[in-house]
C-alpha cells in the first residue's frame, strides 16, 4: 500500500494507521478530519504523514481509503470525497453497523462500486482521539468484513490482508447477520445499561440508590458511561435489528416475571443455569481469541 | 464478644470471624454448617475454633449469632437453632433481601425477638466457599443493618460494633427500603444478565453471536456467571420489589423503543447523557466510599 488516506483520525483511524506502519505495510498516510488542531496534532504523533480539511483532497492518489467518521455521517463524507477518488482506489470503513454503511455508499456513488468493502473492527477503549490511538489496538482482535455482491475478489482480499498486517483476526459474513450479531452483543447492551443507570438515578433522588451498588453493578454499567452521541448514531444506524432483539428479550424478561409471580424457583433457576453455562462456553471460545473453529490468529478460515 | 456462633461457615460467615479476630474483638468461634469436611476445613484455616452439625448445640453459650445461610433456609435455621439460644444471645444474618428475613424471624420465634438485628454485608467476591475467606473482604464496605421496631437498642449497637470493627461503614435504614434499593442495583442486574446471556445462547446456535462479543459484553454479562442457586433464592425472596422495578424498567424501554422506531435521535441522546452523567455521579460518589455526607468510613452518621 503506497498511500492511505484516513478520514476521521480518532482512536480507530489513528490506531490502523500506526498499525500499519509499525507492519511495514504503508508507505505515506494522509488524514482528513474537521479539526484542523486535532490534525496537526496527529501529524506530531507521527500517526498521520499530511492532512487536509478537504476530503476530495485528502484521498486524492490514495490506494485505500478508511473512513472512520461515525455512522450517521457516511454518506455525507462519502458524496464529498468522490470526485478526488483514484478509479483503483478501495474504499473501506470501520463503522459499528454495515447495512447502514451500504445503503450511504450506494446513494452516495449512484449504486455500489467494486472497489467497496465495508468492515467493522470490533475493538475500543474508553478513550478516544488520536491521543488515544495505538498500534497494538488490533492485536488479536476480530475485524468483520461484509463484502457486497458488487464487491471485486481483489479489493475484498487487499482489505483482508490490511487487516491481518494489524494482527486482528478477519472474518466475513452478510452484513444483515453483522447487524443482527452487533445488536445482540453490542448494541442492545448498551441500550440496557443506559435506561437502567437513567431509572435508577430517577429512584435515587428518593432513596440514595447509588450510594449501595456493588461492584457487579459497576461492571454491569460501565458501557453506560459511553459516548451518548456516539451511541445514539450507532443504535438509530441498526434501529431494526435494535429493535428486534429488544423485543426478544423483553418477551423473555416477561416470562422470566411470570416465573417469579408464580415463586417458580425451578423454572427460574434453569434459566439462570443455561445462561451461566452459555456464558462460560463464551469464554471458553474467547479466552483462545479465534479458537479452533475460526483457526489460528492469522490463518482465519473465512 | 466471648463467643460467636457462625451459621454457614463460607465467604461471608468465615471472613466475619477472621474480621473479628484480627480486630480482636471475640474470644471464641463456633461454627455449624451441613457438611462435616468443610466445618473440619475451616477449624484447620483458624476461622473457627470448634462446630456442631446441630444450630441449636452451636448456638448454646453464644452471645451473638451470625446466620450467613441462603435467605430461603433461614426459617428453618431459626427454628432449628431456638432451643440453644442463650436468653441474652443477640441474633443477626448476612441476607441480601431483610424482608423476606424478618418474616421468617416473626415465624420462626413467634414474634419478632428484641435480641434480632437483621443486616446485610454488600461484599462479595465470585468465590465462594471458606478457602475463599480472609479477614479483609469488609474493609470499607456498606454494612445495612434493618433494625425492627421491636429491636433492643443495646442489640443494634452491639451489632453496629461488631461490623465496625470489621472494618466496614455501618448504615441503617427501613427493611423495606433496603429491598427496594438493593431490587434496582443488585437483583435486577443480574435478572437482566441471566436473560439477556439465556437469549443469545438460542440465537448462538445460528450466527456464532458469542464469537464476536467485545469487553463490553463481558463486562456487562459478568454478573452472569454468579451461583444460579444462589439468585434464585434471593430473587424469589426479593420478588415484589424485583418485579416493580422490572415493570419500571421495561415501561422506559418500551419508550427506548418508541424513540428509536420514530428515529428520534435527539430524545434518546437525552436519555444516554442523563444516564451517563447519572453514572459519573455514581462513580464520584463511591469513589470516596463513604462520602462526605456519609461521615467517614469510623463515624457513619446512621
Amino acid at each position: 500500500m503506497r498511500r492511505l488516506a484516513v478520514i476521521g483520525v480518532g482512536l480507530i483511524g489513528g490506531s490502523l494507521a500506526l498499525a500499519l506502519r509499525r507492519a511495514g505495510a504503508v508507505d505515506q498516510v494522509v488524514g482528513c478530519g474537521r479539526g484542523e488542531a486535532h490534525l496537526r496534532r496527529a501529524v506530531e504523533l507521527g500517526v498521520i504523514d499530511r492532512y487536509s480539511l478537504d476530503p476530495a483532497q485528502a484521498v486524492r492518489g490514495a490506494d485505500m481509503v478508511f473512513v472512520a467518521t461515525p455512522v450517521g455521517s457516511m454518506e455525507a463524507i462519502f458524496r464529498t470525497m468522490r470526485p478526488g477518488l483514484d478509479e483503483r482506489a478501495i474504499i473501506t470503513d470501520g463503522g459499528s453497523v454495515k447495512g447502514s454503511v451500504v445503503e450511504a455508499a450506494r446513494a452516495a456513488f449512484a449504486g455500489l462500486p467494486g472497489r467497496f468493502v465495508p468492515g467493522h473492527p470490533i475493538a475500543g477503549s474508553e478513550k478516544s482521539g488520536v491521543e488515544a490511538a495505538f498500534a497494538e489496538l488490533f492485536d488479536g482482535r476480530r475485524v468483520v468484513l461484509t463484502p457486497t455482491a458488487e464487491a471485486d475478489a481483489d479489493a475484498v482480499s487487499a482489505v483482508r490482508e490490511m487487516w491481518r498486517a494489524t494482527g486482528a483476526v478477519v472474518s466475513s459474513m452478510p452484513a444483515a447477520q453483522h447487524d443482527r450479531v452487533l445488536a445482540a452483543t453490542s448494541h442492545l447492551p448498551h441500550v440496557l445499561a443506559y435506561a437502567l443507570v437513567d431509572r435508577l438515578a430517577v429512584m435515587d433522588a428518593r432513596e440514595e440508590t447509588f450510594a449501595y451498588a456493588g461492584t457487579g453493578f459497576r461492571d454491569f454499567t460501565r458501557i453506560a458511561g459511553s459516548s451518548p452521541q456516539m451511541w445514539c448514531d450507532i443504535v438509530l444506524a441498526n434501529r431494526r435489528a435494535v429493535t428486534a432483539v429488544l423485543d426478544d428479550l423483553m418477551a423473555a424478561l416477561g416470562e422470566v416475571r411470570d416465573d417469579m409471580e408464580r415463586g417458580d424457583g425451578a423454572a427460574l433457576r434453569q434459566r439462570f443455569e443455561r445462561a451461566r453455562a452459555a456464558r462460560s462456553r463464551l469464554l471458553a471460545a474467547s479466552g483462545q481469541r479465534s479458537g479452533a473453529q475460526h483457526g489460528t490468529p492469522h490463518d482465519p478460515e473465512d
